[in-house]
């Protein structure tokens, strides 16, 4: 059996390229960014008044001249006027263009105003303060955000700004998820005595829905030839299957024997872990092949250890690692490596993970008291309060 | 001028309630779960097999039998088998009813099969393994998953194993985004030399979009009757109005006057922050009016530092404070609480805060290098490396 390393290197390896399309920027939210976003302008685009108050010519203050004419005002928004006279000044708004021959802005709360006559209060006042320098964020054409990024509401403002209204982002995978097993019936029914009702296929809905993927769902029943004509269609029309189910050691554990029958080349069948550890992959030329075991937990984790990375790498997305440190001993003697479900909390800057002790791998309803999956190594059976490890978070 | 926590307290003392309604479940991630959601029934429903392999009835084990005649198959989905004879087995698969006289489960890995006969090829197996054992993650009427959760895609496998096609959650509240300033065209336009285009509206949307908000926009122009007449009718159709701009001193801020002049009860306008500082709160009995200054950093910032406590608070999710830990030095000497953008990163389960430097509160370019905004007291000026922080993060 190989580790998790491995087997998360060869579905890593095994990426597909999905394409670029282009999308109304206020859609992007959350998809990979696949252009660099470049200043169509300097940015700001002129010398922007930053307070709302008064502008003056800087050398009449340093020649002790503290009451200035008021000469017009200068609104955000309109074209720049030209202080005539240097003696006097020109009320300014925030946002709005420095007057020409000005260099210098008071806010209005250092300044009193009487009769047309702004006279300035503060002895302290800056050439060029509260003046946003033109250019001073970046020149034009200077690149304000790089591809390969998650768009999130801090670049829809810079898309905006440069008038990105359509952007290039990476087109997503076209995905059908299955479930199988004939003891599962719908949500809307009510199950018989040994019936369950469908799950795992909405839990993978749902996580890919976290990272923007809308996807397809089929139920197949454990018949071999309809699994094998509808999985046949499937491995044609689209880019990923996610299967739940059906890949372990059962009598009705049709899919590994389909997947060879259609051609499917299997890259790995079993993962040295616990939950999820007949997890089969494999892939033809064009459609990748994500057969997770049918226990919630392990289906859950595996598409949480496997696709994520698998679909970030595909789009050109990095992803950094975070950790966690354990608040309780843990023991686990299978010799696998473990995916425990924690609890995250935080306290001075410290990210702790408390073990969520659950029943196994069919435990679905202990997903709801935790946050994330800690990744336990198998080269010891006990892990200690304040050892740090890798976590995968799903909220 | 009030304290920003002085500031908060009165903004989510001020919380709205919207109501609940019911949506199809798949629909629900992301929103506020309403009801507590109880096991229809025992959690699993049956004895259920958690391996595929052979059962027996484990007193012929203890008593030496090694080899079992196989008696038939007891497959998912199947009704309840009755294992006739205990020297014989059954073959089981996961997810199927134990069947009746059997109690212990010996996967096939240690089992092996000829001619009809599963030998075990083990010495320890335990009465009762590889099975999950009805009710053991909860017996019928159980609470699995409590009200005032945010629904993720571990409560949607919970909905869905429970038979809950449509949930309780609570109502979104009906918000409007106004752009106020002549300065602004739209972000298919080109600008002319002394305008820039509307990006606090889109960035407000894509932020609200991130916990679930849909809202409209509008721009109105600088003209305090246009401002007034469509305010009004604003305050009486949403349940929230946020505006960025016209807050301030300047000559063309005309709202706090047209609030008050429609009778919105002011809060309060000014807190002791940067950026942000000339935030205006009011409401009404039945709107609630955001007025965030508008350079880019100050929208943004108040947003998520107000805005989004607000909603929590309205619709009864409990949330909890981050913090992190500097990685520099920082000297802020204004005497105001300092929101400062911040680069996270997690090394051995620390949070580490990098400060990034931007031009000032019109820096929104600034925001896409950074993924959180640091929070500094303003009872000090210097702020050492390895000090901890409240964050606020937005990716």
């Amino acid at each position: 059996m190989i580790s998790v390393k491995e087997a998360k290197d060869i579905v890593i390896n095994s990426v597909q390229e999905f394409g670029v399309e282009e999308v109304p920027f206020l859609k992007s939210v959350g998809r990979i960014l696949k252009e660099d976003i470049v200043a169509d302008r300097d940015f700001p685009p002129f010398n922007r008044v930053s307070m709302d108050g008064i502008c003056i010519n800087f050398n009449q203050f340093k020649e002790e001249q503290r009451a200035f004419k008021i000469e017009g005002i200068q609104a955000a928004g309109s074209e720049q006027i030209t202080l005539q006279n240097p003696n006097n000044c020109i009320e300014v708004m925030t946002g709005a263009v420095l007057p020409k021959n000005a260099n210098t802005v008071i806010r209005y709360e250092d300044v009193s105003i009487k009769e047309g006559i702004a006279t300035i209060n503060v002895d302290e006042i800056k050439e060029q303060q509260n003046i946003h320098k033109k250019g001073k964020d970046g020149k034009a054409g200077a690149v304000l955000i790089q591809k390969n990024k998650i768009i999130s509401a801090a670049e829809i403002g810079v898309l905006a700004t440069v008038g990105k209204s359509k952007v290039k982002v990476a087109k997503q995978p076209k995905v059908m998820i299955v479930s199988t097993g004939d003891e599962l019936v719908g949500v809307e029914e009510i199950p018989l005595e040994h019936q369950i009702r469908r799950s795992n296929v909405f839990t993978l809905v749902s996580l890919l829905e976290r990272i923007q993927i809308s996807s397809e769902t089929a139920h197949i029943t454990d018949d071999k030839p309809i699994l094998k004509s509808k999985i046949e269609s499937y491995l044609q029309e689209y880019d990923v299957l996610l299967f739940s189910g059906a890949v372990s050691k059962g009598k009705f554990d049709y899919l590994p024997a389909v997947f060879e029958e259609l051609g499917v080349e299997k890259l790995f069948h079993k993962v040295a872990q616990r939950p999820g550890k007949p997890f089969f992959y494999g892939k033809t030329s064009v459609c990748n092949i994500f057969g997770f075991p049918g226990n919630p937990i392990s289906t859950f984790v595996n598409c949480l250890a496997y696709f994520y990375p698998w679909y970030y790498k595909s789009v050109g997305l990095e992803t950094k690692e975070e950790t966690a440190i354990l608040t309780k001993d843990v023991v686990f003697k299978p010799g696998l490596e473990y995916f425990l479900q924690v609890k995250l909390s935080d306290k001075y800057g410290h990210l702790s993970a408390t073990p969520i002790t659950g029943n196994g791998s069919g435990d679905l309803a202990s997903l709801v008291h935790a946050d994330a999956f800690i990744h336990l190594p198998n080269d010891k059976t006990v892990f200690k309060t304040g050892e740090n490890y890798p976590i995968i978070r799903y909220r």
